[in-house]
């Protein structure tokens, strides 16, 4: 996709924009989150526009994916406080994604922190969740 | 690593506990999670026994997001209600991991679903990024 005009991810990638990055290559930008869960929050963008999980190549995003690993244990090797690391994915509005650019959120997790996450999770009974698993296979085969 | 006593994850990989499977090969198996966020929530999970990111080899890595992607884009294909998708990984405690093998979150959202997430962001100073940025960094250079 062409560089849609006004995404701040595609000018961080042409360094258009101020970023402290700390990794880049021929796909991929990491740099850190103006809007920290904690300090340390890092995401990893394709230098190619996509918006998610629709248009992004699968090899893009598994570095995608290999770079925010290595930013999950770099973390815990950097100093700041990282007791844990969460990695999230908000692929669609209705999913909180905020950027119209793909990125993933790595961010260091300790005790104290103020993330916290709530739904109202309940045990489903096993029919129900044999008929999503066949819905989901149906949705795999029409890939 | 061996497999360890009690792992319930193991034994869904293993064939010894149930499971509604939506994909396995030789290296991840992707089943419907119990305590779903939303109906078809799905879990990947590596074959071999992983805590988290500091022990998950990269390419298994790599290949478990491969079929979370692959899952989140049949979830919108499923029938079932997805407007959107989260993909989730909590690694360690203090990011709210529970089962210690690992498990990368797939989920569909929709508009009225239940999942909601807080924090105290704050929009953070260019030179606390930049330091923050040096120090993951200092932590990739040491992996
Ligand atoms: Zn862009
Ligand atoms: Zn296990």
């Amino acid at each position: 996709m062409d560089e849609p005009e006004g995404c701040v991810f595609c000018a961080i990638v042409a360094g258009e924009a101020e970023a402290s990055v700390v990794h880049e290559d021929d796909r991929v930008v990491a740099f850190m989150d103006l809007g920290a869960v904690t300090p340390g929050h890092v995401l990893v963008v394709p230098r190619l526009h996509a918006v998610g999980l629709e248009d992004l190549d699968e090899d893009t995003g598994a570095h995608v994916w290999r770079i925010g690993h290595r930013v999950g244990r770099a973390l815990r090797r950097s100093g700041l406080r990282c007791e844990g690391v969460n990695v999230f994915l908000a692929d669609g509005e209705a999913a909180f994604q905020e950027i119209f650019h793909f990125h993933l959120h790595v961010f260091p997790r300790f005790d104290g922190d103020s993330f916290r996450i709530s739904a109202d999770w309940a045990t489903r009974a096993r029919h129900l969740l044999d008929e999503e698993a066949q819905a989901v296979r149906r949705g795999l085969a029409g890939l």
